[in-house]
């Protein structure tokens, strides 16, 4: 019969007990690592649905993005309505707070799951990947940004990242804001012959992401334009420094003014996390303060500051590993079903919830269960044969000790040793 | 500006951490249990796209299903290619094993996420939800039955499950299957006239599962039809008498020869724990063994069985809460921002990753933040005011104890007094 695949661009996870480096391990790790750094932070979590109404996504994300241009994954459904498979997460927790009403309140969120994007795929690149994210909502200008900066340190710290620079800038208040873009746009308007489709189209709408163009022409012609720094107030700039010299001890800090990020929504305060262990993509989270978006949707004035990371790509760079549990590997020899035999491991397990035991499921031999055994790398193996069922007893084997001889405990005894194990 | 609101039956979840019983929370602890679980059993993870070639669900859930003849969340992709969001996660976790040619392995696979199905929403039926799972491949009928049903008396005694019931039985081997099948329609084919289209159509391509029928004139007909245990062999009998005898002590064990489920790939041991909690759709998981799956697929020949949990109606049955952590609630009162105090936090946060440390990000008043401090059942309050900053102190003031004084630390006493809170 014909096999049926996976749709393209779409990963299987699959965690590997016997091998620590492998992909999905390393995928399901980071992300536990960071719901553990979201709650030592007392944020809380918030799961929207992966699909919304795609005017959602244009009306946020914003027309110049690549995400709305190109990248939406959108259908029409049975009711001929246009649907997205959200592309990133901040769009649909502003859409919350306001269904909700709590768009009036400050709070801070943290999200992680499945996005998608119907992009080509490409190395790296998938159409569903997972993203986590924190919004910190309610709080204008100032401690709201040395929490999502000292966020990204405790992340760096835990997950062991090396070679990392946290690139950080600032677009402006409103007012230098606007004097910023005019400057900009009256720089490359004569010169926007040589600039390509995109790029004038984005001079069009919002000039600042021309910053961000892909195009070396485009690049080369910006070396000469007006600088955002330029144009910055003092206080913009003394906050820049502030982040730098607070964190500098933790974080490899640069201030960074081409950084403009590639979302329509941002104001003020934006950041890159950048390593080169990455190669050319080379941005594992990034975000910045986002305080219009909130009204943009219809909801209260509310002060905003974010970031997404990409887990595929951090989870690239994480050093550190999950703490291997204590496994026993639990081996009936026997050939009946041997319920009694089982409810012991089930008894057993309820002692100590710190241990794993796996139940050896197959019929196979002593031998090729004990390789089993070794492969998953158990401590220990419990044996229970024929012989044992009857006298109630269990041998127990240390796996990690080549030398240490067997030893047969009783039921009690071996509730003792397994109360003590770490 | 018009607001954009979530599609029609699908939730937020948002946890709220000042009050234990709210549904997002139980939700979310009910999954971290689960996940829990999983792990003492040794099991692995798997994850698989939320996307999936219509045609999987087709040939896999079966067209005398409800979910198959009216409940896929099928739409068309930018190709012209009928893709479906998963209905349920043991379809895509078969196609995975056989793409990544592991279907002739044995396995223990669990899997938690989100699920669509487009029907109408109605009273706890949503059109996301979120469902985790248990596939165990690669073990014929024995010990892997008393495994699965181990693994549902885990889950009922760590949630506090009360007032359930485990319904099982036997779909029988192939031949009693075949014989049974064939007995039921020549009782039933005299009758069809009272039967409804639904079940002259199940009737037709799957027998057995007429007597999940929820017309109740064809309940009243079934009341003389064969009954299926009057056609298992002594084999099926004993191991439904053994799974119960085994778990007697946990778990209020029923046999059922009525049982038969709503998928058509069963086979075999099958069951479903319902409680009288839950009200009309009383069942919150069920499964059974599915031998023919992996083939049917395309894969090997592979023995297999599952179950899926569905979370909502499971979390409404949870008893048991999270454990609370310690939460200290750091307040900065100042007209300036005192990055240096905020640092302070920083540091203590990474000293004992068993308490949570929230930063509170508002310009309020002392009074106001330790109103909020008292609101999130905050452990303690640490308090910098300009003063204590300029001496490098800290107050800090037990919120669970009214008559206790505040204490002035310094910073070498209150990283002291922080690695010594469990």
């Amino acid at each position: 019969m014909e096999k049926i695949q996976s749709l393209t661009g779409m990963m299987d996870l699959i965690e590997n007990k016997a091998n620590k480096a492998d992909t999905a391990n390393g995928i399901f790790y980071t992300e536990h690592i960071l719901k553990d750094i979201f709650e030592t932070y007392s944020i809380s979590e918030i799961r929207t649905p992966a699909l919304e109404d795609s005017s959602l996504f244009k009306r946020s994300v914003g027309d110049t993005s690549d995400i709305v241009n190109k990248e939406l994954y959108s259908f029409m459904d049975k009711n001929d309505k246009s649907i997205t498979l959200r592309p990133e997460g901040t769009a649909s927790v502003i859409r919350s707070i306001i269904e909700k009403k709590i768009d009036n309140e400050s709070n801070k969120f943290w999200y992680l799951g499945p996005m998608w994007r119907y992009e080509r795929p490409q190395k790296g690149r998938y159409r569903q990947f997972s993203q986590a994210g924190v919004e910190i909502l309610g709080y204008s200008e100032g401690i709201a940004e040395l929490e999502i900066v000292s966020i990204i340190c405790s992340i760096n710290k835990a997950l062991g990242i090396e070679n990392s620079i946290l690139k950080i800038n600032h677009l402006g208040d409103k007012e230098s804001k606007e004097k910023y873009c005019n400057a900009l746009k009256n720089f490359l308007m004569p010169l926007s012959s040589k600039l390509d489709e995109k790029d004038i189209q984005r001079l069009n709408t919002n000039p600042l992401r021309v910053l961000d163009s892909k195009s070396s022409e485009t690049q080369e012609i910006l070396k000469d334009a007006p600088k955002i720094n330029d144009f910055l107030t003092d206080q913009s700039l003394d906050l820049l420094n502030l982040v730098k010299n607070t964190f500098s001890e933790e974080c490899n800090i640069k201030i960074d003014h081409t950084l403009v990020r590639g979302l329509d929504y941002y104001t003020g305060f934006v950041f890159e996390a950048v390593s080169s262990d990455l190669g050319a993509q080379d941005a594992y989270l990034g975000g910045g303060r986002y305080d219009d978006l909130c009204k943009q949707l219809g909801g209260k004035d509310l002060p905003a500051i974010g970031m997404a990371i990409g887990i595929e790509r951090l989870s690239l760079l994480t050093k550190t590993y999950k703490k291997n549990r204590t496994l026993i590997s639990f081996i009936i020899i026997s050939s009946n079903l041997e319920s009694k035999a089982y409810k012991i491991a089930h008894d057993l397990r309820s002692i100590n919830s710190s241990i794993d035991i796996d139940v050896q499921l197959s019929d196979g031999s002593l031998k090729s269960k004990l390789r089993r055994a070794n492969k998953d790398n158990a401590s220990y193996a419990f044996i229970i044969g024929e012989d044992e069922l009857k006298s109630e007893n269990i041998i127990v084997k240390s796996l990690n000790d080549e030398n240490s001889e067997q030893i047969i405990m009783n039921i009690s005894e071996i509730e003792n040793f397994i109360q003590n194990i770490k």
